[in-house]
């Protein structure tokens, strides 16, 4: 017992506990979105009260969508910590200097930099991505083959000066992403990681509910590997059209689709079937691309001086927000898997009786319950909850009292059934 | 029995189990800092391998930092929750547009904006704090007197083009910070949440164990207010300077010393005494200043369109690990409270049994516990557990564990006693 309560004390030190009334809440559901908001997600969040445009590109996160942002990295944190990552948070204001000796600071290698001037002289960038600042800090961490192999991983704002944007959060240039790199001392330790990774993913794409939809797929390598991996959940919307055969054991991005290619993964061309999909996570073994110019280098065993061996590994956040909410709203709205939703049940109680009890309910379950407490006709919350799509709305009438019991719909399935207020 | 599992499973949503051995991680205790770095708290938390420097003034902040800031995020969010504020998450990038309204888009009213160019045409800004879109934003949720009041607060990085940046993290060009803006029909209901926000941040700065080191200071109040009030804390290298009578009751900047301010406060200038200060957190009643100037109306009970009343309200989260970094640290290196210590035990085992008994400590006490597991003479750990400064070093031993016991230094006062293994 003493040990339970012991470990109550520890999580509580880390558990923030947010309750949530609509009557209190700033945010209200929004009965058309922004004339300008043409993709769904972009317009269904936003109707919802998760997010708001401040451009075509970059969004501000409302407190039930700050919730849903939470939840997607508190699966990934914990599964990328299992297999050993550690969690760190770098600058978005970048020194050129490491992207010069990559030559990635031009914008006419890599032209989607915002850039910005020191007033105390110089130029910055933004941070697009992290490869090179990472390869440099670890400089200061790696020198021998005893230090080898490490996997440093955050959750940073991106920055990408993108032309056009406008995928609702599915494609921004301000947007949340989890980028993982790891280091090694040989190709066959970093092909080791690499395949745990792969699994990892497998399990986070699985906990947020987009297991079945998301295809690891061959796309093209880069310098030098011949393939990387994609992470592509079927998506009508989506950006890149896929390839893959009936049982979904091989799957390729269109910019691979070549007869040498399906060669070397023994399909052929007319075994496969095409969809579009959205990335929601890459990796990419980048052996010597960044530790090379950048002199990553450790002591091995036998004292000679090698360069050291690197993988990258990304999950687009914000984006896997848009593609569980554009993947599977209905007609009424959102409908959230209850791994990422941002509250289990949508409370609503009916007459004196069932706001009382609800009142009571909400009272015992406040981490897991947004209680539509507002003085509205029920007709008008049934909207808002199918709008807002958390897992479950519960209702509590005198006629669900009769029986001890609230009716308890699932938003997925439309399915009512009656359950006692004890058993939930 | 069931209630207390039920709870533990909520908790287990939030709670992230991050396990850390010394000799798995790849951060290492650095010799020296960087020639460059001249500032305490930056020369320290490097050493201690807490941050990194990117540039003057741009950190990045490496697994035991990250967790020091996690930790005051925690505090301040359970404290501000408490008074029903809500959190959300806005941009970074700025459109010009609401700050072009209140003047302060343009260099010679704010100069320490960062802008660069959309490459669709257009300049931008990176927040250096968020009035106006704030203000902005709530224009979608703001209509009736029944919609206030509000409090809504975020932590944000926030971007300032300091000229210089020579403090560590006291003062940066990319820090953190929390910002909390609060809007309400009357100047009275203004004045009451301010007066909450008072207490809450009392308790926060007592909870962060500098409570007894800051006060809540006059200082000038801008164009709407004669005065607003910042909150700083006695630190030698602190920027501002402070004047405060013996029994610290009234405290304020040198920048209101004059005979009008004394006059009001009822104090005179030999009575005060001067020291140094760092500016920790401040809070402003804006009353009209952006909402007048943004259109933030309300309809009021009698159908009359009136503006809306604001404060805000500011933490500077990085800014308060350098303070207490500098403020606590001794000539042996860091020394944590134990409420943002990135965890509370340094564990030592030397010799067999003691590294034995050790691992199932650790075992046991993973959140807990940074267990130093190298292997590296006891000296080396010591002086690494000084220069780290979590709050208590556990050292077991074949001594030690002849009396089932552990010894237990507490590093602040430097004090040690065998403390039996199974009261920790």
């Amino acid at each position: 017992m003493y040990a339970i309560i012991y470990i109550i004390g520890i999580f509580l030190r880390y558990a923030i506990i947010v309750s949530m009334r609509f009557s209190k809440t700033f945010v209200k559901t929004l009965r058309e979105a922004p004339k300008d908001e043409t993709a769904k997600n972009g317009a269904l969040l936003t109707r919802a009260g998760y997010i708001h445009k401040e451009m075509a590109g970059v969004y501000d996160y409302l407190p039930l969508g700050l919730r849903v942002l939470e939840n997607i990295k508190t699966i990934i944190r914990e599964e990328l910590n299992k297999i050993g990552c550690e969690e760190v948070l770098m600058s978005s204001l970048q020194n050129p200097e490491p992207w010069e000796k990559t030559g990635r600071f031009s914008d006419q290698e890599v032209d989607i930099w915002f850039k910005t001037e020191l007033s105390s002289g110089g130029t910055l960038g933004l941070a697009p991505t992290h490869e090179e600042p990472i390869t440099e800090l670890l400089k200061s961490y790696i020198s021998s083959y005893r230090d080898l192999p490490l996997y440093v991983y955050q959750f940073q704002t991106k920055f990408r000066n993108e032309l056009r944007a406008k995928s609702g959060i599915l494609r921004g240039r301000e947007f949340l992403m989890k980028d993982l790199y790891s280091f090694h001392t040989s190709e066959e330790d970093l092909n080791r990681f690499y395949a745990e990774v792969e699994k990892a993913y497998g399990r986070i794409f699985e906990r947020l509910g987009i297991g079945d939809l998301t295809f690891e797929t061959f796309a093209s390598g880069g310098i030098f590997s011949k393939y990387s991996h994609e992470f592509q959940t079927l998506l009508p919307v989506g950006e890149d059209t896929v390839y893959y055969n009936a049982d979904k054991s091989v799957v390729l991005n269109k910019e691979v689709l070549n007869p040498e290619v399906l060669t070397d993964l023994g399909v052929s061309r007319e075994d496969l079937e095409e969809n579009t999909a959205a990335e929601v996570g890459n990796i990419f073994k980048l052996k010597f691309k960044y530790s090379e110019p950048l002199g990553l280098k450790y002591i091995d065993e036998k004292n000679a001086q090698k360069t050291v061996y690197m993988g990258c590994y990304g999950i687009g956040v914000s984006r896997l927000m848009g593609v569980i909410a554009e993947r599977f709203a209905d007609n009424k709205g959102l409908v959230w898997p209850e791994s990422v939703a941002p509250f289990k049940y949508y409370l609503v109680g009916i007459g004196e009786n069932g706001n009382r009890v609800a009142e009571e309910f909400y009272a015992e379950h406040k981490t897991e319950t947004f209680f539509d407490d507002r003085d509205s006709r029920p007709g008008e919350k049934f909207a808002d909850a199918d709008l807002i799509g958390l897992p479950y709305r519960l209702v509590i009438s005198d006629k669900t009292l009769a029986e001890n019991s609230a009716e308890l719909t699932n938003r997925q399935t439309g399915e009512s059934k009656l359950i006692k207020l004890s058993e939930i």
